[in-house]
Parts: structure tokens; sequence; C-alpha cells
């Protein structure tokens, strides 16, 4: 993309309500529009981001045989009766609405009943079971308040799966992988090693203890205790003797910490299907309940995390899986930009994914909006490294590290 | 995709009150599933053919210029009473819900003055014109029937460009760009020799007329007059004597169609910049309006009407770009089934898409699924077709055409 056609800027102010570093940073950088508290606005710098972490959850999700699907944000209003989900004195953050013809429906806060009721039509027998389903969907959330920018949204972008197994074990067994999955999802967006599967209450879902993936962060909302060795944690709430017996934790070894939930992993057992009345057929004829285990993970939100974590007094600092672009290319003089302009042409055809600053702006505002925008590598062509014996200047975000390269020493660097 | 795998199955039954052939077909093969009237879930099959149409109008915006966004469902009433368009008796099918605080918002029905409240951050010379901006993303319309499948929906994906430009000539020029971009879509879906640029009514959006793109369907809740040599269309409510000469067509000529819009495009002058305060200073420092135009493709619609469209009394018929599979393997016998089992490793190693029937079920069952999917190419490995010496059967859907090919003469056309 070259910067004189992106429709988007940078800014040197945002939302004077904006208090939440995720959000300044993304609206200054021209990632992100605010709609309204809570409610934001992918400009196309910020979907690029959201769209790569979309894809990596969405590879992990299919690696443990996941089946991709789409719900609908409308709900009908008798499918979350059956589960007593409908009344706002049981649930209170639903937005709901009013069909033309005054009934009322409901506007997606989670999809449980949804993806139960879909289901059904092909679940009978034994021989249907195992399987996830999940999708990658907006969810509403009707917040008092939402002042975290992405940490915290009235509309956001969740992947929710959902699992439905015969057995304990074999819920037990789906419910692992899907932790294991989780893993491999944070590891490669570059939070893997402050990312704790923490336990902790099931909140509405569920009796049984739950596990959340929280990635440690001081303007985190949550406050866990985590065990660095073992790397995990417990949540306040539910740090009993009992339960730090159960998970082999020692009270003395724990650490507080501030975090930002990233994901969540609830057990079900068959309160959903129960309710919806979705049951098997064993292989002995009898009718059997189903267990479902849901497994969310917050894609909007590590837009936020990642903006957070991975940034410094210049701007963002995105790593190269989440990156909008790998390479932020600075031209500067005339024949700098004719090279540039060739440069931009060969990385592209090769697929290198290349953010081409070919604005008439001094060097100064081009590195200072490349720092600002967080893109992880930049090179710069200039008249002076060219007539000094064909030089390239190849920067690198995170560390600020610049080196001098030949054009084949900077070709070797970015395929 | 081995079909043992998958969760969801056909069915010879839909819901008793789905009259949209549409509809029926896709829910019998268990692509979509119905949450109420006018608002469906896309189940794995059914989503892989959206995201198909959803890539082809990508690709065809991008190469225009386009630059692709993702506006919010939930709408803060201020930005829709600059423009009047936020009182129920203006716009008549608002979803409207409301804030914790007891606020109003609306369910986005349409992004014209989200989309300008958005851009105003970055222009304001006219150095920052023109450009293209886009989303492909759910809207929401309170329709008081919506008895058509995905032809009408009350929750529907739409591809949704503006453009902004500086002149009117400028202005037309990206217009017409626009419209031939819609063309290399409608071609790319299969719908190119069906779809007609149809001279139309600029509705709440202008005074000016606008341009329908109309695919001829027996289902098409539209009347349209077309000029078959000319390849061009006028809607009933516009054809005076005067647009007809305008247009250069003969009212003897035209022949009187039923058609479905498949996409529109409006010329909007300057009556959402203007009133949403969005101008841009020109090379002398006057203040100049903003000219913008609007394009629209309703993209799970384009799901009904290639169904509707390809499909027979078998089922349906997908063409290739849109199919969820490109080949539908059947395994027939012990021997097919581990030849089969190797050709269905070998062809997705190779990227090939393949919906591979691994069940144990009749050939007959199999191949009714194969016809009611309408996958394209049916490949069936028999230990019989195996013993007659290694041949295999390669079935066309569209025409039923069936040969019998060596293997290496098979692996040719599937590649």
């Amino acid at each position: 993309m070259r910067i004189s056609q992106l429709f988007t800027k940078t800014s040197k102010t945002f939302p004077g309500d904006e208090t939440a570093r995720n959000a300044q940073l993304l609206i200054q950088a021209g990632f992100i529009h605010k709609e309204m508290a809570g409610v934001y606005a992918y400009l196309p710098l910020g979907l690029r981001v959201l769209e790569k972490i979309k894809q990596i959850v969405r590879e992990e999700m299919n690696a443990i045989g996941g089946q991709e699907v789409l719900m609908t944000t409308l709900q009908p209003k008798d499918i979350w009766e059956k589960t007593d989900r409908w009344d706002d004195k049981k649930v209170d953050n639903w937005f709901k609405t009013k069909l033309a013809n005054g009934s009322e429906v409901g506007v997606g806060l989670t999809h449980e009943e949804p993806i139960v009721d879909a289901v059904s039509a092909f679940v009978n027998s034994y021989k249907d079971l195992p399987f996830f389903v999940y999708q990658i969907a907006p969810k509403f959330r009707n917040e008092l308040r939402a002042k975290s920018g992405l940490l915290r949204g009235r509309e956001f972008l969740m992947k929710d799966m959902y699992s439905f197994s015969r057995t304990q074990e074999e819920h037990e067994a789906k419910y692992e992988s899907a932790v294991e999955a989780y893993h491999r999802v944070y590891q490669r967006l570059g939070l893997g090693e402050i990312t704790y599967r923490t336990y902790a209450d099931g909140g509405i879902f569920t009796n049984r203890l739950s596990d959340e993936f929280q990635t440690l962060s001081e303007v985190g909302e949550d406050k866990i205790f985590v065990d660095e060795v073992k790397k995990i944690g417990i949540n306040e709430e539910v740090m009993t003797d009992e339960n730090l017996a159960k998970l082999g934790l020692n009270r003395d070894e724990l650490i507080e910490k501030k975090a930002v939930e990233v994901g969540n992993t609830f057990h079900l057992e068959s309160k959903y299907t129960d309710a919806l009345e979705l049951f098997y057929t064993d292989e002995s004829g009898s009718r059997q309940s189903i267990i479902m285990g849901c497994y969310g993970i917050g894609v909007s939100r590590l837009v936020g995390v990642i903006a957070e974590h991975f940034s410094d007094d210049k701007g963002l600092v995105w790593p190269e899986a989440v990156a909008p672009y790998k390479v932020y290319l600075v031209s500067i003089g005339d024949n700098g930009k004719a090279e540039a302009d060739t440069l931009y042409d060969e990385l592209t055809d090769k697929g290198v994914e290349v953010l081409y600053d070919d604005r008439d702006e001094r060097p100064g505002t081009k590195f200072a909006d490349s720092e600002l925008m967080g893109v992880p590598l930049r090179v710069t062509v200039s008249d002076r490294l060219l007539e000094s014996g064909d030089r390239y200047e190849f920067t690198t975000r995170a560390t600020g590290e610049t080196v001098t390269l030949t054009r084949s020493e900077l070709l070797a660097k970015l395929m």
C-alpha cells in the first residue's frame, strides 16, 4: 500500500473521553475510529491486524477439528427462555429490540442456545458425536461502563467454540485439546510468556471451575495469583485451600498480578443440551445427555492487549505475526523515490507486505509515522545512501537497531 | 473434509414455513440454519460459499482501489439526526435498542452517516481526495415480511462501498469504475449473462437516476424491462419517454422480466457530506463540497440467487468459483476406500478442495447427497472400477456427464 493512497493519517489527537492507552494509540495511528464508548470501527490498518489475529485463531481451531460456522446477531426469544437466560433479571446485559410485528428479539450476547438449536437438526445417534463447532463473530453486551478501549466493548469480535461429547472422558479430552490450541494461539501472537491458564469461577455457565487465559498487564481489571514456575494462575475468588490443594499450588509461592482475560474455557456439562432437549441415542438404544464445553477468545480485545503490551513512548510495536504490514518503506529524495518505487513493486510482487511512504514529507515525519504505526521493519532509500554505494538503511522497530545493507543483503532479510 | 467428520447432514425436510426454494435447498443440503424468518445462520458448507463470494467481491473492490474497513452495528443517534434519518417516520425499518443508561442506539441498517463521520478525521485538503472505502458486514432491516429465504433478510451480509470525490467529473469516473467492477463480480459468479445494469429511481438516497444490478429470475420481486442487445434494463417506475430517450432505449424493443436486485449504485451528490459538515479546501483555499457515491452488493442474497439459478430437481449445482468444495469423492468397497483415502490425501496436499464421502453408506445415498449439495465434480473410486484396470468415474454435476478415466487422466483434470 502506498501511503499517498491510504485515506487514514496519523494524528496528534484522540477523542477527549478516551482514557485507555490502547485506544489512544490505535486512534492516533489511524487504526480504529471511535463510534461511541466501547464501540470501535476498524480502519484499513486496524482491520489488517484484526484479520491476522482471526486467521491465527482460525488455523488453530481448524487444527483440532473445529468446524467454522457463522451464527446470527438477531436472536429469537423462545430458545433463551428454555434455559432461563432471557429475562433481564437473569442476564443483565442484553441488548434487545423488536420486530415490526412487536415481538421481542435479542441482539446476540453469547451463542450457546442458538448453537445447540442449530446442531440439533444433525445429532441423533452416538455416531454423530463428538465434534467442535466455532464462529468468529460480533457479540453485543450492554456494559454500564466501557472505558478501556478495545479491552471492554459493547460490540466486540469473539471466537466462540463449542464441543459436544458423549462421555465425561471424551469431553475432558476435547477440553484439553482446546486448552492446548489456546496456548498455541497466544504463543503465535507473542503473548505466550505472559499469558497464564488461570483457574476461575464458572460464572453463569457452570458450577465447576473454569479456565481463564489471563495476560499480565498493568491495565488489567482482574487480580490473579500466579505460580511463575508451573506457569499457571488462580483467580482470587476461587483461591480456597481446597482448590489450591487440588491444583497443586502453594499459597506462599503465588505472586499477585494484574491481568486481562483474553480467553476462557468452560465445562458446561449438559446444562444447555438438556434444557434444549438435545440428546443422543447410545449403542444400546438408550437416550443420553450430551456434554458441552465452550471456549471463547476475545479477538478484538487481543488487538487492544497487543497494542498495550507492544508499545513504547514512540507508539505501537506490532509483533510480525499480526502487524498490518511487515515493512515500512521510506523514500528520501528523487533518486531515492525512483529506487523505492522499484523496490516496492519488487517486494509486493514477491508477496512481502509493504507500506510505502511515498509522500512528499520530511524524513522526520515519515520516521515518526513509521514508529507510531509500529510496522516491524523499516527500510530507508535515500539519495545519500544510494550515492554512497547502493546502500539501504534497515531499522528494526522493536529494538531501534539500524544497519546499512547492500540491496542483496536487504532482499535476503525481507524474503 | 471427510463427511464422516462433518457435523451437518442432508435432510429430507425443512422448516414448514419455508416457502423459498433457495432456503429449502440450502437447508436440506445442510448449508444454512433458519433462526427466524429472514435470519439465517451459515453452517460449514454454507459459510464456505459465502466466503468465496466475499473474496471475489473483495478482490474486485481492491482492484479499483477500494480500502476495506469494518464499521459497527451499534449506531449513535446524533449522526443520523444530522441527516434526518433517525426518526422512524423518515426511515421505517430501523431496529433500535437502548444503552444501559437509557439512551437510544440504532442497529446498523446502512452506513453512509458513520462512514462520513469516520473519514472526516482524515479529510481536509484537496490532496486527501478522491478515494473508495468499503466494508463487507452485516446489515439489519426490520422488514415486515421476510419470506424469500436469503433473498430478503432482516439480517444479511452486504458489501457497501463509498466514494468521495472533489468534482462531478471525478465522481463520474469513480462511479463508472465501480460499475465495471460490478460487472466483473457477476461475471465471476456465473451470473454475468443474466445480470443487467438497470436504471432505477434513487429512492431515499438521491434525486438522480441510480443503477440497479438485476439478475433475471422467476422468483424476483422486481419487474424490469430489458434491451437484450444493449444488455441494459430499466425499472418500470422510471420508464418515462424522457428517460428512455436519454438512455437510448426504444420502448418497443424492451422485454418485461422478473428480476432480483443483486447490487445497486447511487449518486449521493453532497447530501451526506454537507449534512455532516465534511468539506475540503481546494487549491485556492476555498471550502468545497465533497461528492459521494455509494455502491452496494447483497453478498448473502447472492448465495440465495445462485442457489435459485444453479439448481435442478436433484439439488444445487454450484459454479466452481463459489462451490464449497471442487470435488466430491465417493468410495465404494474396501479397496475403493483404501485408494480413496490415498487420493484424498494427495489431492488435499496439492490444494484441491475435496469433500470426501468416507461414510459407510450405500452408493446411491452418496450420489444423491453429492447431487443435493451441488459439488461441481464427482470422483467415484470403487472396487469394481479398480479391478477393471485402475479406472475412476468422473461425473460433472452440471451436465450429469460421466466418463471413466485413468488415474493420471483424472489428476490432470483436477489440478
